[in-house]
Protein backbone atom coordinates (compact mmCIF):
# COMPACT_ATOMS: atom_id res chain seq x y z
CA UNK A 1 0.00 0.00 0.00
CA UNK A 2 1.41 3.55 -0.75
CA UNK A 3 -0.26 6.94 -0.64
CA UNK A 4 -0.38 8.97 -3.80
CA UNK A 5 -0.68 12.60 -3.96
CA UNK A 6 -2.23 13.77 -7.32
CA UNK A 7 -1.30 17.12 -8.37
CA UNK A 8 -3.67 19.05 -11.13
CA UNK A 9 -1.30 22.34 -11.52
CA UNK A 10 -2.07 25.60 -12.68
CA UNK A 11 -1.57 29.51 -12.34
CA UNK A 12 -5.03 30.60 -11.14
CA UNK A 13 -6.31 27.29 -9.49
CA UNK A 14 -3.89 23.83 -8.56
CA UNK A 15 -6.32 20.95 -7.72
CA UNK A 16 -4.74 18.31 -5.22
CA UNK A 17 -6.14 14.52 -4.57
CA UNK A 18 -4.81 11.93 -2.02
CA UNK A 19 -5.38 8.12 -2.66
CA UNK A 20 -4.32 4.87 -0.51
CA UNK A 21 -3.88 2.32 -2.93
CA UNK A 22 -5.54 -1.48 -1.46
CA UNK A 23 -4.49 -4.33 -2.83
CA UNK A 24 -8.03 -5.31 -4.31
CA UNK A 25 -7.59 -2.03 -6.51
CA UNK A 26 -10.54 -0.48 -4.78
CA UNK A 27 -8.72 2.91 -3.70
CA UNK A 28 -9.11 4.78 -0.68
CA UNK A 29 -10.02 8.73 -1.00
CA UNK A 30 -7.95 10.48 1.71
CA UNK A 31 -8.45 14.22 0.67
CA UNK A 32 -8.49 16.45 -2.25
CA UNK A 33 -8.64 20.67 -2.74
CA UNK A 34 -8.15 23.19 -4.83
CA UNK A 35 -5.38 26.38 -4.27
CA UNK A 36 -7.33 29.52 -5.60
CA UNK A 37 -4.85 31.84 -6.93
CA UNK A 38 -5.97 34.40 -8.58
CA UNK A 39 -5.42 37.32 -5.86
CA UNK A 40 -1.75 36.65 -5.73
CA UNK A 41 1.47 37.74 -7.45
CA UNK A 42 3.56 35.63 -9.04
CA UNK A 43 5.87 34.80 -6.13
CA UNK A 44 2.97 34.33 -3.73
CA UNK A 45 0.93 32.05 -5.98
CA UNK A 46 4.38 29.31 -6.35
CA UNK A 47 5.53 30.63 -2.79
CA UNK A 48 1.50 28.85 -1.78
CA UNK A 49 1.57 26.32 -4.13
CA UNK A 50 5.03 24.81 -2.43
CA UNK A 51 3.46 25.22 1.22
CA UNK A 52 0.32 23.50 0.26
CA UNK A 53 1.98 20.64 -1.19
CA UNK A 54 4.73 20.74 2.67
CA UNK A 55 1.62 20.85 4.43
CA UNK A 56 -0.23 18.00 2.63
CA UNK A 57 3.46 15.81 3.00
CA UNK A 58 3.56 16.96 6.60
CA UNK A 59 -0.31 15.74 7.14
CA UNK A 60 -0.68 12.67 4.98
CA UNK A 61 2.65 11.54 4.41
CA UNK A 62 2.51 10.47 0.88
CA UNK A 63 5.14 8.28 -0.80
CA UNK A 64 4.64 9.06 -4.87
CA UNK A 65 3.59 12.35 -6.52
CA UNK A 66 1.42 12.06 -10.13
CA UNK A 67 1.21 14.89 -12.13
CA UNK A 68 -0.06 15.64 -15.83
CA UNK A 69 2.04 15.11 -18.46
CA UNK A 70 2.28 18.00 -21.39
CA UNK A 71 4.52 18.21 -24.27
CA UNK A 72 2.91 20.88 -26.25
CA UNK A 73 0.15 23.20 -25.65
CA UNK A 74 -1.41 25.42 -28.67
CA UNK A 75 -0.53 28.88 -26.68
CA UNK A 76 3.25 29.93 -25.50
CA UNK A 77 1.87 32.14 -22.82
CA UNK A 78 -0.41 29.47 -21.21
CA UNK A 79 2.70 26.71 -21.12
CA UNK A 80 4.99 29.17 -19.53
CA UNK A 81 2.31 30.36 -16.87
CA UNK A 82 1.30 26.21 -16.40
CA UNK A 83 5.08 25.15 -16.35
CA UNK A 84 5.69 27.54 -13.51
CA UNK A 85 2.83 25.97 -11.70
CA UNK A 86 4.32 22.43 -12.50
CA UNK A 87 7.71 23.60 -11.37
CA UNK A 88 6.75 24.65 -7.81
CA UNK A 89 4.83 21.44 -7.71
CA UNK A 90 7.50 18.99 -8.90
CA UNK A 91 10.24 20.91 -6.97
CA UNK A 92 8.19 20.54 -3.67
CA UNK A 93 7.61 17.01 -4.39
CA UNK A 94 11.02 16.44 -5.61
CA UNK A 95 12.41 18.27 -2.44
CA UNK A 96 10.35 16.18 0.10
CA UNK A 97 11.56 12.65 -1.72
CA UNK A 98 8.45 11.63 -3.64
CA UNK A 99 9.26 9.90 -6.75
CA UNK A 100 7.72 11.93 -9.71
CA UNK A 101 5.51 10.48 -12.38
CA UNK A 102 3.49 11.73 -14.97
CA UNK A 103 0.65 10.83 -17.33
CA UNK A 104 -0.55 12.13 -20.25
CA UNK A 105 -4.34 13.57 -20.26
CA UNK A 106 -5.10 10.76 -22.47
CA UNK A 107 -3.45 8.23 -20.34
CA UNK A 108 -5.38 9.36 -16.98
CA UNK A 109 -9.05 9.68 -18.71
CA UNK A 110 -8.49 6.02 -20.26
CA UNK A 111 -7.53 4.74 -16.74
CA UNK A 112 -10.39 6.12 -14.91
CA UNK A 113 -13.35 7.28 -17.10
CA UNK A 114 -11.86 4.26 -19.92
CA UNK A 115 -11.83 6.57 -23.11
CA UNK A 116 -9.03 8.48 -24.02
CA UNK A 117 -11.39 11.43 -25.14
CA UNK A 118 -13.36 11.66 -22.38
CA UNK A 119 -14.45 15.19 -20.94
CA UNK A 120 -14.29 16.85 -17.24
CA UNK A 121 -18.02 16.26 -16.26
CA UNK A 122 -17.21 12.46 -16.96
CA UNK A 123 -13.97 12.41 -15.31
CA UNK A 124 -15.85 14.00 -12.05
CA UNK A 125 -18.27 11.74 -11.98
CA UNK A 126 -16.18 8.19 -12.68
CA UNK A 127 -13.86 9.66 -9.60
CA UNK A 128 -17.25 9.75 -7.79
CA UNK A 129 -18.17 6.34 -8.12
CA UNK A 130 -14.18 5.13 -8.37
CA UNK A 131 -13.37 6.37 -4.85
CA UNK A 132 -16.95 6.09 -3.13
CA UNK A 133 -17.77 10.04 -2.79
CA UNK A 134 -21.03 11.08 -1.21
CA UNK A 135 -20.40 14.19 -3.57
CA UNK A 136 -18.80 15.29 -6.97
CA UNK A 137 -15.67 16.48 -6.50
CA UNK A 138 -14.86 20.01 -8.02
CA UNK A 139 -13.38 19.83 -11.28
CA UNK A 140 -9.41 20.85 -10.40
CA UNK A 141 -9.74 18.34 -7.28
CA UNK A 142 -10.98 15.36 -9.60
CA UNK A 143 -8.69 15.85 -12.08
CA UNK A 144 -6.07 15.14 -9.64
CA UNK A 145 -7.89 12.27 -7.68
CA UNK A 146 -8.31 10.84 -11.64
CA UNK A 147 -4.36 11.44 -12.02
CA UNK A 148 -3.33 10.14 -8.38
CA UNK A 149 -5.24 6.89 -9.81
CA UNK A 150 -3.99 6.32 -13.37
CA UNK A 151 -0.99 6.15 -11.08
CA UNK A 152 -2.41 3.59 -8.87
CA UNK A 153 -3.81 1.29 -11.36
CA UNK A 154 -0.77 1.83 -13.16
CA UNK A 155 1.62 0.95 -10.52
CA UNK A 156 0.20 -2.46 -9.99
CA UNK A 157 0.74 -3.04 -13.31
CA UNK A 158 -2.96 -2.42 -14.77
CA UNK A 159 -2.16 -0.18 -17.65
CA UNK A 160 -5.64 0.98 -17.86
CA UNK A 161 -8.77 0.65 -16.01
CA UNK A 162 -10.89 0.67 -18.82
CA UNK A 163 -12.85 -2.10 -18.79
CA UNK A 164 -13.29 -1.84 -14.58
CA UNK A 165 -14.51 1.57 -15.26
CA UNK A 166 -16.78 0.58 -18.04
CA UNK A 167 -18.14 -1.73 -16.07
CA UNK A 168 -18.75 0.35 -13.21
CA UNK A 169 -20.40 3.20 -15.32
CA UNK A 170 -22.78 0.41 -16.97
CA UNK A 171 -23.71 -0.74 -13.62
CA UNK A 172 -24.77 2.51 -12.38
CA UNK A 173 -26.28 3.54 -15.29
CA UNK A 174 -28.45 0.28 -15.99
CA UNK B 1 23.11 48.34 0.73
CA UNK B 2 21.45 44.99 -0.37
CA UNK B 3 22.38 41.69 -1.79
CA UNK B 4 20.54 41.08 -4.90
CA UNK B 5 20.34 37.48 -6.22
CA UNK B 6 19.71 37.28 -9.80
CA UNK B 7 18.53 34.11 -11.86
CA UNK B 8 18.92 32.93 -15.61
CA UNK B 9 16.33 30.07 -15.39
CA UNK B 10 16.53 27.44 -18.17
CA UNK B 11 15.82 23.69 -18.01
CA UNK B 12 19.48 22.67 -19.02
CA UNK B 13 21.65 25.59 -17.41
CA UNK B 14 20.39 28.26 -14.66
CA UNK B 15 22.78 30.65 -14.15
CA UNK B 16 23.18 32.96 -10.75
CA UNK B 17 25.09 36.07 -9.81
CA UNK B 18 25.17 37.80 -6.50
CA UNK B 19 25.77 41.56 -6.56
CA UNK B 20 25.75 43.53 -3.00
CA UNK B 21 24.32 47.26 -3.51
CA UNK B 22 26.40 50.25 -3.31
CA UNK B 23 25.90 53.92 -2.72
CA UNK B 24 28.39 55.01 -5.78
CA UNK B 25 26.50 52.70 -7.81
CA UNK B 26 29.42 50.86 -8.22
CA UNK B 27 28.04 47.60 -6.99
CA UNK B 28 30.06 45.10 -5.78
CA UNK B 29 30.47 41.14 -6.97
CA UNK B 30 30.16 38.67 -4.10
CA UNK B 31 29.59 35.45 -6.68
CA UNK B 32 28.08 33.58 -9.74
CA UNK B 33 27.72 29.75 -11.45
CA UNK B 34 26.05 27.93 -13.00
CA UNK B 35 23.61 25.27 -12.16
CA UNK B 36 23.79 21.99 -15.08
CA UNK B 37 21.55 20.39 -15.20
CA UNK B 38 21.86 18.14 -18.47
CA UNK B 39 21.98 14.57 -16.71
CA UNK B 40 19.20 15.28 -14.21
CA UNK B 41 15.50 14.05 -14.33
CA UNK B 42 12.84 16.43 -13.98
CA UNK B 43 12.27 15.90 -10.57
CA UNK B 44 16.09 16.24 -9.75
CA UNK B 45 16.37 19.12 -11.77
CA UNK B 46 13.95 21.53 -10.22
CA UNK B 47 14.86 19.80 -6.64
CA UNK B 48 18.50 21.21 -7.68
CA UNK B 49 17.72 24.64 -8.63
CA UNK B 50 15.51 24.69 -5.33
CA UNK B 51 18.72 23.60 -3.30
CA UNK B 52 20.79 25.49 -5.06
CA UNK B 53 18.80 28.71 -4.38
CA UNK B 54 18.19 27.34 -0.63
CA UNK B 55 22.71 27.43 -0.19
CA UNK B 56 22.74 30.98 -2.06
CA UNK B 57 20.40 32.10 0.87
CA UNK B 58 22.09 30.67 3.54
CA UNK B 59 25.64 31.60 2.62
CA UNK B 60 25.15 35.31 0.77
CA UNK B 61 21.63 35.96 2.69
CA UNK B 62 20.58 38.20 0.03
CA UNK B 63 17.23 40.44 0.05
CA UNK B 64 15.90 40.24 -2.77
CA UNK B 65 15.80 37.87 -6.22
CA UNK B 66 15.93 40.06 -10.09
CA UNK B 67 14.49 37.25 -12.84
CA UNK B 68 14.39 37.79 -16.60
CA UNK B 69 10.20 38.80 -17.11
CA UNK B 70 8.88 36.37 -20.35
CA UNK B 71 6.06 37.98 -22.48
CA UNK B 72 6.27 35.11 -25.06
CA UNK B 73 7.88 32.29 -26.64
CA UNK B 74 8.24 31.21 -29.72
CA UNK B 75 8.05 27.67 -28.96
CA UNK B 76 5.55 26.31 -26.51
CA UNK B 77 7.55 23.28 -25.77
CA UNK B 78 10.17 25.28 -24.73
CA UNK B 79 8.29 27.60 -22.79
CA UNK B 80 6.97 25.25 -20.98
CA UNK B 81 10.37 23.93 -19.79
CA UNK B 82 11.62 27.49 -19.06
CA UNK B 83 8.11 27.99 -17.20
CA UNK B 84 9.45 24.88 -14.70
CA UNK B 85 12.98 25.93 -13.96
CA UNK B 86 11.68 29.53 -13.65
CA UNK B 87 8.55 27.96 -11.18
CA UNK B 88 11.13 26.47 -9.09
CA UNK B 89 13.68 29.39 -8.98
CA UNK B 90 10.85 32.10 -7.97
CA UNK B 91 8.98 29.38 -5.62
CA UNK B 92 12.39 28.97 -3.70
CA UNK B 93 13.11 32.78 -3.31
CA UNK B 94 9.69 33.55 -2.48
CA UNK B 95 9.82 30.85 0.44
CA UNK B 96 12.94 32.11 1.77
CA UNK B 97 11.28 35.47 1.59
CA UNK B 98 13.13 37.15 -0.81
CA UNK B 99 10.83 39.50 -3.08
CA UNK B 100 10.73 38.79 -7.02
CA UNK B 101 11.67 41.77 -9.49
CA UNK B 102 11.24 40.83 -13.21
CA UNK B 103 12.64 42.85 -16.00
CA UNK B 104 12.86 41.94 -19.73
CA UNK B 105 15.59 41.61 -21.45
CA UNK B 106 15.09 44.55 -22.97
CA UNK B 107 15.72 46.16 -19.84
CA UNK B 108 18.37 44.25 -18.67
CA UNK B 109 20.57 45.28 -21.78
CA UNK B 110 19.52 48.87 -21.83
CA UNK B 111 20.82 48.86 -18.28
CA UNK B 112 24.03 46.95 -18.20
CA UNK B 113 25.06 47.52 -22.07
CA UNK B 114 23.23 50.72 -23.30
CA UNK B 115 21.57 48.69 -25.87
CA UNK B 116 18.20 46.93 -25.64
CA UNK B 117 19.49 44.49 -28.55
CA UNK B 118 23.00 43.72 -27.23
CA UNK B 119 24.15 40.01 -27.84
CA UNK B 120 25.39 37.82 -25.23
CA UNK B 121 29.26 38.39 -25.72
CA UNK B 122 28.53 42.28 -25.09
CA UNK B 123 26.98 41.35 -21.58
CA UNK B 124 29.47 39.44 -20.76
CA UNK B 125 32.26 42.24 -21.46
CA UNK B 126 30.46 44.36 -20.12
CA UNK B 127 29.76 42.26 -16.72
CA UNK B 128 33.53 42.00 -16.18
CA UNK B 129 34.34 45.61 -16.59
CA UNK B 130 30.85 46.47 -14.34
CA UNK B 131 31.84 44.01 -11.59
CA UNK B 132 35.33 44.80 -11.98
CA UNK B 133 35.98 40.94 -12.87
CA UNK B 134 39.67 39.66 -13.38
CA UNK B 135 37.95 36.93 -15.98
CA UNK B 136 34.74 37.31 -18.28
CA UNK B 137 32.02 34.93 -16.74
CA UNK B 138 30.40 32.28 -18.51
CA UNK B 139 27.15 33.47 -20.68
CA UNK B 140 24.36 31.86 -18.02
CA UNK B 141 26.31 33.65 -14.94
CA UNK B 142 26.71 36.92 -17.20
CA UNK B 143 23.31 37.05 -18.02
CA UNK B 144 22.36 36.11 -14.15
CA UNK B 145 24.79 39.23 -13.41
CA UNK B 146 23.55 41.38 -15.63
CA UNK B 147 19.61 41.20 -14.06
CA UNK B 148 21.09 41.49 -10.90
CA UNK B 149 22.97 44.81 -11.78
CA UNK B 150 19.77 45.65 -13.95
CA UNK B 151 17.73 45.71 -10.49
CA UNK B 152 20.19 47.32 -8.32
CA UNK B 153 19.92 50.15 -10.60
CA UNK B 154 16.67 50.30 -11.17
CA UNK B 155 15.56 49.81 -7.30
CA UNK B 156 18.14 53.38 -6.76
CA UNK B 157 15.52 55.33 -9.38
CA UNK B 158 18.64 55.07 -11.89
CA UNK B 159 16.09 53.43 -14.73
CA UNK B 160 18.93 52.71 -17.40
CA UNK B 161 22.66 52.74 -16.66
CA UNK B 162 23.03 53.30 -20.23
CA UNK B 163 24.80 56.53 -20.12
CA UNK B 164 27.36 55.36 -17.53
CA UNK B 165 27.86 51.82 -19.45
CA UNK B 166 28.50 53.74 -22.33
CA UNK B 167 30.93 55.97 -20.85
CA UNK B 168 32.74 53.10 -19.39
CA UNK B 169 32.71 50.95 -22.67
CA UNK B 170 34.57 53.71 -24.33
CA UNK B 171 36.83 54.29 -21.97
CA UNK B 172 38.31 51.59 -22.07
CA UNK B 173 38.23 51.03 -25.88
CA UNK B 174 39.88 54.30 -25.96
Amino acid sequence: MAIILGIDPGSRITGYGLVKTQPNHHHQFIACGCIRLEKYSLGDKLKTIHEVIADLVHTYQPDETAIEQIFFHENPSTALKLGQARGAAIAASALYGLTVHEYTARQVKKAVVGYGAADKSQIQHMIQILLKLEMIPPVDAADALAIALCHAYTREGLKSLGGVAQKMRYRRLR
